[in-house]
């Protein structure tokens, strides 16, 4: 499997200028990007932590899932990323494991990285994605 | 505020001994310590991935927020923390910026560490935790 670190948090907003200000203003750190992700219809805007990125998600659609998980939950964590060598050998290590994938096969995600999501269902209520760079 | 990492992800379960399985058998993480934190009613279990712990917490009673978590919402992320140079000073800072406190004053935590908690309110639906070590 072969985790390093733990790549990014997500954490959904319903308007990332608002919720900007706090991570800005308040806790000093410094939204170095913005980026719109299509296919999961949403905007991005990223933080570095230490290792890690904080990863602000704005729905850009009323059917998109963040908007569907603020509906149902409001704002609030959404998914923890955890950097892999390799995202689908990690995807395939986790469904021999008995894990419920989203992603059978990894996809492109922000940031051109390499990305797979398993099922929070088989990983006690936690959404959690593997991602990786170079392969 | 000075934050420098995530320290830690708090992830709210039922029971450790299941849980652990998926992090240790699954994800490959190494459980490094299960320690009781009497006060706030929950047994904690550690894993480290790179600069930040995955810390999750087992309610040891019914009353316990964890457990109200639960309850209301499943299992799931809890809280994040944020490593700062000084709990006190970034509590007083947070509040200067019109940020609701939990905790005024910093106390005593996991591990050690001095601890404080914003209100998730004033975060965007975050429960945001600074810790420090050495103040």
């Amino acid at each position: 499997m072969n985790i390093s670190h733990i790549e990014h948090i997500g954490i959904a907003v319903k308007s990332i200028d608002e919720a900007k200000k706090y991570y800005e203003d308040v806790l000093g750190l410094k939204c170095y990007a913005v980026e719109e992700v299509t296919d999961q219809k949403v905007k991005t805007a990223f933080f570095q932590v230490g290792q890690t990125k904080i990863e602000l998600l704005e729905p850009t659609s009323d059917d998109s899932a963040v908007a569907k998980f603020i509906e149902k939950r409001g704002e609030g964590i959404h998914h923890i990323a955890f950097n892999t060598a390799d995202t689908n050998e990690a995807l395939k290590t986790a469904e021999e494991n008995g894990i419920k994938l989203i992603d059978k096969e990894q996809r492109k995600g922000a940031e051109g990285l390499n990305i797979g999501f398993l099922h929070p269902k088989s990983t006690f209520g936690v959404l959690t994605e593997f991602c990786s760079k170079n392969n």
